[in-house]
């Protein structure tokens, strides 16, 4: 009923392959809808070591890896996106994460996400690489000095570890997650759409 | 092209809630995009034992297994059916499985399927129990003695170890999975009409 309410969290990690296919739409999919987006970056790796993995499941369970592989490509391909596997996979997305916190401050959040995960997934870059993020913030037209310095101290890291253990909290076990205003959590690009429409009727 | 190439396995296992919401929807589905569907019952357990997991990943992943139970609610709301956790969860359906090939062989596979889920997942019902299996036999107008007697024959259960062993060489990993002429899986209930598709073009 209030605009104020018509809103979805978009939780992602960058390692995570299905997260890119959700960053690179759900800015077109939430604007057709009217429902606001809220771009959120946190961390895998503590909420999966909590229960016992060491590694993305993708890697634990090779069977499930090679699908994930395969559907990717499928998906992509019917989207007209790139697609190939990092490697290693996964990728290291800490520090990307960090500059998304600033990034997202500053006003540049979603192009910043979508190059990241363009970067990783279409062009093979590795993303841990600082001089691969501080290109990607100047191509956001960004100083990569005072952005990648910001994302370097304490209040922001101190963020994302806030936002990780708010996820798991939240019970936020994977990633892509939207989260609508009234707590339901919608797990993973194919929820998407159903996630949209759920916020809109709220 | 060819007609015969114009078909879909599908993948099913009892336990899973998700094979449900596929089970109640596949026929029409699949008759209205011309494709021919293959019912194939295994059994998740030697696969799921295989890769060091002693139960469902649902009871393994609390969390996931909390998601799991909104989401089939949700889904099942939208398509106004009923939907209860079993308890215990997950059922055994080994006999089911079993009878399911003899039903498959005897032209009533489809509809006894979809009376199974329907008594476990909408009506509560113990799926292991012979007379709840005997009664889903009458109710497709068959004679429960003998199709029972032939379920518990050794050619029926060879054909369930094998079928499941099969799944397993294939990499299908979880239910329901959708095998194209082609040999492409499209995994869970989300890819039902994705991997449809997929057949129509073949």
């Amino acid at each position: 009923m209030s605009g104020h309410t018509r809103r979805l969290t978009f939780w992602f990690e960058f390692a995570s392959t299905y997260s890119y296919l959700s960053a690179m739409r759900i800015a077109d999919v939430a604007a057709h809808a009217g429902v606001e987006v809220r771009w959120q970056p946190f961390l895998l790796g503590p909420i999966f070591a909590a229960q016992g993995w060491t590694s993305s499941p993708f890697n634990l369970y090779p069977a499930k890896g090679r699908y994930m592989v395969r559907d990717m490509e499928r998906l992509a391909a019917a989207r007209r996106l790139s697609f190939h596997m990092p490697d290693p996979f996964p990728q290291n997305g800490i520090a990307a994460a960090r500059i998304a916190l600033v990034a997202l401050d500053d006003g540049f959040g979603p192009d910043f996400v979508r190059r990241v995960y363009q970067a990783e997934f279409a062009d093979g870059a590795a993303i841990a690489d600082t001089a691969v993020l501080a290109g990607l913030v100047t191509a956001c037209g960004h100083d990569p000095a005072r952005v990648l310095g910001l994302s370097r101290t304490d209040p922001i890291k101190e963020r994302l570890r806030a936002a990780t253990a708010d996820a798991q909290s939240r019970g936020i076990f994977g990633a892509p997650m939207f989260e609508t205003a009234d707590g339901e959590l919608f797990w993973g690009d194919d929820r998407l759409d159903h996630a949209v429409a759920w916020a809109q009727q709220l």
